[in-house]
């Protein structure tokens, strides 16, 4: 018997492989579904089925590739219109191997959300693991924002039943493995815990502390991001998303790869230092772990995308995470690097660079810097640098209006990485004197320099 | 913040490394260590602690190495009197990165036994994770007979104390990691659960709901072979076994290879199957995942080992294996295999093989044959061939005066390994009609031939 | 600026990928390019040309797949009506990166086959590598036999010339690729050199120092097999083979593949000694390096295929070689080894083994062994064991009317893999005394024990 | 038989293994020899003999590491009097497997240095292969003024009559092996052929074409860096170097790194765009590549490393590249990368870049800028921007007092890699204005810009 958790890196989404025997599951399969094909093999077990836990938002589910390549089952809520897979109600029983599998539901983050319960052979009476989807997670509860504002209050009610009715039921002992991690857009608080069980749950989640009452208020004020791409994925993910066709990117030396730039997107994964000192105009940079849901924010599905990368072997990467959120259609990269196009004498833009110490020092004598600090609204309301203007990254290209043109322009957030993706935006859009603040509001807090808390 | 758990295939022995930040933990490590260097390595983590649950009998321990390659310190149990490392007692912290680590004494499988508990940050007043040890195992819970039989019962009765004052008081909730999983010889019944919690085990574990007395009782009764290697590894353990010494076993020729067996012990790790139709005089057949424990049974430490595997990196692989139980001297392979020495014309003995179906017909019609089932007591009471006699694979070759040299032996196991490795010291000893049973016991009973339980 | 030599193992077809800059080309593809891809990849390269050297006839060519991957161009004879990519002809010259490629008609071999000199940047004058194809290989030339006998004698001649006229005045300072090594269906002595030049081939290779006369004869008398399979591929390596269409083997236990058994040809490629003491009924054993080719000997292309491996990662393998001459259709593999078989008590079958000495000793006392000897008739005549009937093991499920039922049967090759197959031939069509020599002819004159050589 | 080529990356240092058999051979093994070992394994061999072709200057040989792990014989020149191994003479004869080696005395770079000549079986008359280590190179041959000025020209006269007197004579069809390729610091003009022979050379290499007293005028003529490090490497070369004495580097969080800064000498990896936006005070820039030969110009032998890399991998790729020039002790890296220092809120410092367009136009308006260019005397001498100074980047750090301190520095290389260790090795001795030129002359040439040649 085993079962393993695989990670999407970057969208902090948790998938999970199941095998007893020679028969395996596969719970919420991200869309390059050769980790599962692999494990299943390396145990010589089947895939039998897939159980998704809802309709997700934050990536293309793998289901159907599953299905393409394995001929498994594919199990989701019944509640909702799927175009493909089979519905389950409460109560429907699987078995691969001598587990069993139990479907319970769980709604509230979706309202067709489902959980499954897993028992090990001859134990049929007391659950051993519950998948908790993107109704609890480790310090967290699912969204319930995701149907608009009007939907936040019944959803977070029914979601607190499903919490308290449901799955705290199921005893302090079973074990718990949700659909996210740390770090995921769909969650805002998910701690970081390898591993949890209800009990700990109930004594550690503040979510479940709280009364119905203040469950739903909380649920209500809460304002997290809600990446662009989302409804793109919800679409498709009810619909079963295309099978991956594999193309190849080109590689491209630096005179073919600037003959494709004017067709296409131009995505430059480098370090935000590297991107400071050298970068290909209208270029966008996307370090390499952002490119796992920030051009879900940024890029357009229309057009072909051209990459950048440090190394080589990045290319493969950003092919995948570009793939989990729907994006396919990667034309080329440059295939020697920055390196080729710089020493062909072929033209590069530069931006600049601040250390908190330089800007700290800075402040003290020039008061014409725009302080644009592109982190999430949560993020900037417990504590940024004095009269930073708050426009999230992920929506800044659509806000540009509210930066001024001709101020010089700070980039902040709390390293480096997202300030170096918005500065490459201002730099594209036209800006002239645009600065990364590296080491961000981290840094400037390390140092004790002052901030502000929103009021 | 990650939790890993390393197994040594073969032993079922669990291992863990844990890491938070840029600092790790490791609780009980085998002696080839490269997996927690390379884990560690991967996460920007320096090995600060290696923690021993108890002075382990059944490998030897690799805190010594880790010592010597990132300068961690040792803890283990106090009641001890270990040859290195650090005593800890009930109650003691330590901390790696954001997480506490609490010592609690949970002595009965041996006196000096610790569990560890880990607490996330900020959360220290509830237990998350606790490593058993060999105290509870999924399933099951340590074995207390390896002092020997008069203190069985004052250790059983010890260890009752540790099961229900200290590891079920943690609440249900808490996740058990224990130090084996199923097929270890550290006890009889380990489920091959994936993971579990005290409340699953509390609701789930057989162990765990008998009285004081029943549960003496059963432990008294208990009866699972005591490998004769153990000795030797909880001597060294409490000594601190030797830094593994690398000496490449040196690809040699047929010529070579035969040169080499005088002074040699000649193990054959290829399957039984093709053992039984030729194989090197006086070799031992030992199937390679059966080479993580029996040479323990088998072997003398005073003498070099040569081996003869079906493919070339299973060399490594058998190395691995034998450096953990303490064989460090293997002076060579025969690295393009068995078919070298055959193409050469060099002397090949051949062993006989039966089928279930083979085997049954055959003895309808001779009654001379002679039955020998190397299974352990216990497999061998719940059911065997009507007539087998029953004489365990590790104490064989010390019991030969019990096996008849003049009538055919059939070698009887659960499938055809064990029974090989019994059929190849019959072999090595002179006897010359010697057949392995393929399918063993569990084809005979798929098969519904009669079989008698032991009364 | 590389040149990498890729081997085909057990085919022992050298295909080559030649790069410089950004740009590269393959030279005779196997069928499955990652080989090629992943190469050009790290180098940073297109593959912009696929040069074949002829048309194929042992295995099927990759040139449509890299076309399909990378929109390369396809380049081969034109004196021969391919159907796809493009004819070139005497002088054409074409250019990646720095270097020049030029084309040498070399026919002879075939009708149109072609050889490509290589030129390193301003030395256009001086050829400095030369891809000979199967003109001209290590210590041997081309067959000439293909078309038939009929067309022998005139084909010899032409390679004659192409040799003479073309390939010797390049200069002995040129570098030979060809596109076979030692041990290849194409040549009957090629041999096992690691690389050689024009001048080195001249002084040693036998073929080179023949009058056109004695050439000519040579050529007549050569008597090599020609593989059944030969045919599919040329007709299929002249229309542009299918793409390959990626099915998993799926993994089955075994009572699935029992079920599938009677739809599909079943192959075990666990070694001789382990099929002989346990096998299932009706099975081909081929061992893995014998997977390259002998499948093209035995099989019907239109069956699905199912395997039996000493271990899960030959599957791939397995499915690679059977690939790359044509068949794509493996219904299954037995996952879990022929223990889940046999545990189950399903049916085995067995054959016999001798090794030499038994052989030797048996046949001084039995006169009615039928020693069948299955190496090539060349093998065959160079000495064999007195008594022995050859029939080639490619031919042998075709000429059992030659092979008397009532005997007990000696398989023998050189070793043991080719009889076992045998054994295994004869064992699915009935037979049931079967034997197999290990160690085959080369351990019998190893002991120095009596031959026979034909007359 | 096989031959593999294995290449030490950035110092472009060719070593050769040959096997045959059960038994092979290296030619100048690199120090790290695990490739060694891992070859020999794959095939099956036992490494019986290490040859080296002369006492190498440009790394640290692996011999004694191979004889230590194999119990190998170590053969060298017999005209120095080395503190390990064998001497060897003219004729003298060693065989591996069927494989026979012949010793050639082609002294010239060296006064010992050796050829050896590789042997077919049953082919003893006509050599096959040729290793000429520092004799003759690919289109150039090995150099002569490591001795000092006063013995270039007896050395180029002997090195003369081993090139025509032994090494033409074996014949055009004999492949050549040198220990070097394109990019070395043994040879000013080594081809980046792939492979060549006697008769490619003959024709094409541009120093066999001269006469004896053109010849040695070429050689006394050459003006190639000598490495500050080449000492060292001879010195131990000759006498044996030490085993490596494997220490881990010790993964380091900023605060760790911090304090180890004072007493070790830091070497930041990242790309030079990079370095430019943020880098830590006193920190050598050393290109990935680069870190093969660079810090035998830069660094102290005495002082432990410190390591910055834009990639946790990196740390191994830099410890092997550094190990084979000698430097083994590297403290720590900086595990979590700069971004870890920098979110800190520690000091960062940067420098300038200029692009090529940028510092065309710069320079019409102000003339006070250094220009600074770092290559090779023989590079600057074909072609450098009007007015830059040339001083060697091995060499600027002891040639600070030609830099003046006030006026801004550009820093010129042929791409930016250079040019960036030369900036910082200005940065760290507390130049304030220092400007790398990224794409360095190669871009500057693209663009046509005005570029003068030294008279």
């Amino acid at each position: 018997m085993f079962v393993e958790k695989i990670v999407s890196e970057g969208l902090a989404h948790n998938s999970y492989i199941v095998g007893d025997y020679t028969e395996a599951l596969v719970v919420d399969p991200k869309r390059d579904v050769d980790s599962y094909i692999d494990v299943a093999d390396s145990k010589c077990c089947r895939i039998r089925f897939v159980f998704e836990t809802h309709r997700n938002e934050d990536y293309l589910i793998g289901s159907r590739e599953l299905e393409h390549l394995t001929g498994c089952r594919i199990i989701h809520g019944g509640h909702l219109d799927f175009g493909y897979g089979e519905p389950a109600r409460e109560g429907d029983i699987f078995n691969i191997g001598r587990l069993m599998l139990k479907v319970l539901e769980t709604p509230g983050h979706t309202p067709e959300s489902l959980s499954y319960l897993l028992y090990p052979p001859s134990k049929e009476d007391i659950p051993w693991v519950v998948f908790t989807g993107d109704a609890l997670f480790y310090g967290d509860v699912g969204r319930t924002d995701l149907r608009g504002e009007e939907m936040k209050s019944e959803l977070a009610s029914t979601l607190y039943d499903s919490l308290h009715e449901k799955l705290m039921p199921l005893g302090e002992h079973t074990i718990v493995y949700p659909a996210h991690g740390a770090g995921s857009s769909c969650g805002g608080n998910i701690s970081d815990l390898a591993v949890s069980t209800i009990g700990y749950e109930r004594a550690t989640n503040p979510m479940l502390s709280l009364s119905r009452e203040e469950f739903i208020e909380k649920k209500k004020m809460e304002n997290i991001p809600i990446p662009l791409y989302f409804k793109m994925m919800h679409e498709q993910n009810q619909r079963g998303p295309a099978l991956i066709n594999i193309k190849r990117a080109e590689p491209m030396d630096a005179f073919m790869f600037a003959e494709a730039i004017p067709d296409c997107i131009t995505i430059d994964t480098r370090s935000p230092l590297s991107f400071a000192s050298g970068h290909i105009k209208g270029s966008y940079n996307i370090w390499m772990e952002g490119m796992a849901k920030f051009p879900g924010w940024i890029l357009e599905y229309e057009k072909d995308i051209l990459l950048i990368t440090e190394r080589q072997e990045d290319v493969e990467t950003a092919r995948r995470y570009l793939a989990r959120i729907g994006f396919d259609d990667i034309r080329g990269s440059l295939c020697k690097g920055i390196e080729d196009w710089q020493n062909r004498g072929m033209p590069l833009e530069q931006s600049g660079v601040y250390t908190v110490a330089d800007l700290y020092e800075r402040l003290k004598e020039r008061k014409d810097m725009f302080l644009l600090d592109v982190r999430e609204k949560g993020e900037y309301a417990s504590g940024h640098i004095p009269g930073a203007i708050n426009i999230y990254v992920g929506e800044l290209e659509r806000r540009l209006q509210e930066v001024p043109s001709v101020q010089p322009i700070v980039s902040i957030c709390s390293a480096g990485n997202r300030s170096g993706l918005a500065a490459s935006i201002l730099k594209r859009r036209g800006y002239r004197q645009v600065y990364n603040l590296i080491g961000g509001t981290t840094a400037w807090k390390e140092k004790s320099y002052p901030t502000e808390k929103q009021e």
